[in-house]
C-alpha cells in the first residue's frame, strides 16, 4: 500500500502553496504515495495558476471516513484559514504555520498518516503570532517528547547525520560527546534500513584536519571519536573511523560507504549543498515519526509570482514515502 | 615567451617519478610550459616503462649557458642520487627530497625559472634524514623569509584561500584574526590578477552555522569577519562577506564569484575534494615566488606499480604556468 504522508503548507505568504501545487502536479505524485494536504484550500486556489495541471483539491474534516479518489484532500487545522499578504511577515500567517503542523504531528502519531513532509516557516511570523518555537523542530520535540534529534540530510548518493546543528561552531566542538556520536550512528543506521539499502557502511567524519593525524592536529578523535566508533562496532553497528573530513564526503559520493556522521552543521552542510541541493532533503531523525522537510525557506522574495521550484519538496516527499513504506510495515 | 617551471621530484620511492614522467610525456606539456625536472635522472629513467613516450631526458649541471630543445633537462642538487627502495621510508630519498626543493627554490628566486611544481615528500623520510622541516611549507618559508603563508587550492570553478590550515579545529577558530583574513583576501585577489581573470569577486565564508545568524549562532562573524571584510573594501578589494559557509561554495561554483576565503582547513578542502580532487591543484600563496603542487601524498601503496595517476601534477603544472605568465612579465 502506498504511505498516505501529510504535506504541511508552511507559510502562505511564501512559496508554500505555489511549490506543493507544483508538486501534487507530478505525475509521479500519486505513485509513490497518497498525499493529504494540511493547510488552506483557499490559498492552494489561489495558488493555481501556476500549477494548472494540479489534480482537484478537496477540503476534508478529518482523516476518518471515506476518502476522495478523485481529489487531494486538504486538511485545516480548524482554524480560520490566513489571509493572503504575499511576501509579508504576519502574525496570521505564522499561526496556521503552527497549527497546520501540530496537526500533521497528531496525526503522525496517530497512525492517520505514515509520515509529514512540511512546507517553509517564518521563523518572526512564529513568534509574532505568539509562539515559543524558532522553528519545526521545537515542535516536533514537544510533540513527540522526544529530547534529541539528529538533523539529517539525504540524496542519492549522500546521507549525512550530524551530531550537533544550530549552535556556534566552537560550543559545537566542545560539546563533542561520545554517547551522543553512538546514538547519532544508531538512528543513521535505523535509517538506511527503512531506506531499504542493501548496504549500511556507516562512516564517523573526524573533527579535526587529517582527524587530527594521531593527536598532532587536535585530540578530539582520540579521545570522543574513536571510542564512539568503538563502542557502535561492538554494538555490531557496520560503522568505522574516524575518517579525515575532507576525503569522507567524496568517498561516500563514489560509493564507500552510504551515510557519513559529520560531526558539526557545516561539514555536513558544506557537502550536501554543492552537489545535491536541488535533489536532496532534510530528515528528522530519533523522533517516532516519518518527517522530512524541503531544505529551503520561504523566499518571501519570489513568493507568488510563479518561479518558484518544488524540486526540494518533491525530493522531501521521495523520501519520506521511502522512509514511510517501511515504518508502515515494523 | 613559455614558462619555464622547475618539477621537484619529491620522495622516489614514492609516486613521484612515474606521475613526472607521466606529465611530461602528456603533448599539451610543451605547449604550457619549458619544464625543467630537479631530481634524479636515474629515477626517472627507471621508471620510463610506466610512460614510454615521455620525451628523453637530459641530466645538465645548471641552468645556465646553452639548454636542450630535444630532451626535459634534469637538474640535480650535487648529492649523489638515491636508491630505489619503492614503497620504503628512508632517510636518502629524503634527504634527496629535501635537497631538491632548496634547489628548485633556489632557482625561482634568483629568476632562473618561473615557478616550480612539487611532487610529494614523506614526512617520516624528511625526520629520518635529520631536517627540522614538516614538509614544503617550513622550507619555503625558511628560504623566502616569509613568516605567513596561505594554504590555497584552486581548480576551474573553485579557487579557496585558507586562512588557517593544519591546526586542531578549536585553535583554528580561536586563532581568527582580522588582520590575517585582510591579508588572506590581499594574497587571493593578487592570484586573481595573475591568474588573468576579468572579474576578481571575493567571498568570505563566516565560520558559524548560517555566518552566525546576526550572533544568535556564533560571534566571530559579527567581532572579526565583518570588520575584515570592511578594511578589504576600504582598500577597494572587491571583497563581501561573510557569507553562510554552507552555501557560499555553490555560489562560488556556480560563478558568483571568482574566490572564497575559507576560515579553517576542512571548510574549503570539503567542498574541493568533493568536486575537484582530479583536477585542482594546491597553491601556496604569501611567497615571493610561484608554487603548486600535487594534492595528494607519496602513495607508497601503488608507488612503482604503474597505476599512479597524473592528472593532480598535471593541474599543478597547468596552474603553475597560468601564475608564473604574469609573474614573470611584472
Amino acid at each position: 500500500m502506498k504511505p498516505r504522508l501529510a504535506i504541511t503548507l508552511g507559510d502562505v505568504n511564501g512559496i508554500g502553496p505555489e511549490i506543493t501545487l507544483k508538486a501534487l502536479a507530478h505525475p509521479t505524485m500519486g505513485e509513490i504515495c497518497s498525499p493529504v494536504v494540511v493547510g488552506s484550500v483557499q490559498a492552494l486556489e489561489s495558488a493555481r495558476a501556476f500549477a494548472p495541471n494540479c489534480p482537484p483539491l478537496k477540503a476534508v474534516q478529518s482523516m476518518k471516513g471515506r476518502f476522495p479518489t478523485d481529489a487531494v484532500p486538504v486538511l485545516g487545522s480548524g482554524a480560520p484559514p490566513p489571509q493572503l499578504n504575499p511576501g509579508v511577515v504576519t502574525a496570521e500567517a505564522g499561526c496556521a504555520a503552527v497549527e497546520w503542523i501540530k496537526e500533521a504531528v497528531r496525526l503522525a502519531l496517530r497512525k492517520e498518516v505514515d509520515g509529514i513532509v512540511t512546507c517553509p516557516v517564518n521563523k518572526k511570523g512564529i513568534q509574532l503570532a505568539g509562539y515559543p518555537y524558532l522553528g519545526h523542530t521545537e515542535i516536533l520535540q514537544e510533540m513527540t517528547g522526544v529530547d534529541e534529534v539528529f538533523m539529517s540530510l539525504f540524496s542519492d548518493k549522500l546521507r549525512i547525520v550530524h551530531v550537533t546543528a544550530h549552535r556556534p561552531l566552537k560550543d559545537a566542538i566542545a560539546a563533542l560527546d561520545t554517547p551522543r556520536i553512538v546514538r547519532a550512528v544508531r538512528a543513521g543506521y535505523d535509517a538506511l534500513v527503512r531506506l531499504g539499502l542493501r548496504q549500511k557502511r556507516i562512516a564517523v567524519a573526524g573533527v579535526n584536519p587529517h582527524a587530527g593525524e594521531d593527536s598532532i592536529l587536535g585530540t578530539e578523535e582520540d579521545r570522543i571519536v574513536k571510542p564512539a566508533v568503538e563502542a557502535c562496532r561492538a554494538e555490531g553497528l557496520p560503522c568505522s573511523g574516524p575518517y579525515p573530513p575532507d576525503t569522507v564526503f567524496r568517498r561516500m559520493f563514489e560509493g564507500e560507504f552510504e551515510l557519513v556522521v559529520a560531526l558539526y552543521h557545516d561539514q555536513g552542510h558544506v557537502p550536501f549543498k554543492l552537489v545535491a541541493m536541488d535533489e536532496g532533503t532534510q530528515v528528522t531523525l530519533g523522533i517516532p515519526i516519518v518527517r522530512t522537510s524541503v531544505d529551503h525557506g520561504t523566499a518571501y522574495d519570489i513568493a507568488w509570482k510563479g518561479v518558484a521550484r518544488e524540486n526540494s519538496l518533491c525530493a522531501a516527499v521521495r523520501f519520506a514515502a521511502l522512509l514511510a513504506r517501511s515504518q508502515a510495515q515494523p
